[in-house]
């Protein structure tokens, strides 16, 4: 009965990315350790551009520095 | 001083259903393990059942399934 | 279907607690939001006082200053 | 490569604030264990204070009594 | 910028099952969302049959009544 | 209230440095948030360099091959 967390940046992801996602999630669960699916949980977190840092900066930043 | 996180679908949950939950969870840590309700916190997130996946598919498409 | 993680310090949880705390918690989302139990999931975490502070200080420092 | 989850109540959090966090928090793995900060995740969740129980209540109702 | 947080029952996972999931997982965030390995983080928790519960029991429990 | 939780690999992490995060993320949300201290926790979890995946390996096989 796993259950796996995906956290993400909420940049349009399209809901067959998400399927996709969810998936393969539980594929591999039932692929590696033989889990069962009908209990296998999966949570897609989209979190906002500026809540999420990495190398002392929002996302939101360091996206707009990489367009310029 | 517990921290409890209740991960649940975004499907139409009460103010009175959230509160009910908290004094409910606070109660119990309360009840079973003499914690201080000072200290307890409780944390409820909402997940749209496009981003909660179980048995390979989204929530949303299962709702479908047993709507038809 | 919920998943419930439940955050406490690890000092002598027995058994029965946990069992307690399974069998509370999974009640309380069937009452509330009439979830199928067979599908809700609750984790416990213990996790060392040396590993969790609050009001700046580790709980284990804490617990020594009440004991004295 | 570490992960640090900071949960607040949403209550007005400014995006200098954010990135303040995001700063803070990552300076202080630098200095304590010397991660490398390309690697180091902070997100930030922002929770309703109808979502964020303590002491048995919702953080609203809390708020609602200071401000009385 | 991807963070998937794993959590299974602690049940004598081997290392090269953990080194699949993560693997698996790496390489599902690649294909479906484009992400960049090097900062596509996958944790395991392996999490006590004892401390995890579904269906108001332990999993402790409905191991043993399994294998009666 | 905040809660904060830091996951950080599981190597040889000391007391001091744990009582040096506990109270540097305390003070960041005091000076950012002006949160009250007494009701700010934060959670330490060390994980296994077996358990932790960066860019498709385990960090034990990233750290062998750094000494190599």
């Amino acid at each position: 009965m796993p259950y796996v967390n995906i956290k993400i940046t909420d940049e349009n992801v399209s809901n067959e990315q998400k399927q996709a996602l969810i998936k393969g999630t539980t594929q591999l669960l039932v692929d590696v350790l033989n889990k069962n699916p009908k209990t296998t949980f999966v949570v897609i977190d989209e979190v906002s551009t500026d809540n999420w840092g990495v190398g002392y900066d929002q996302v939101t930043k360091i996206r707009h520095l990489a367009d310029e």
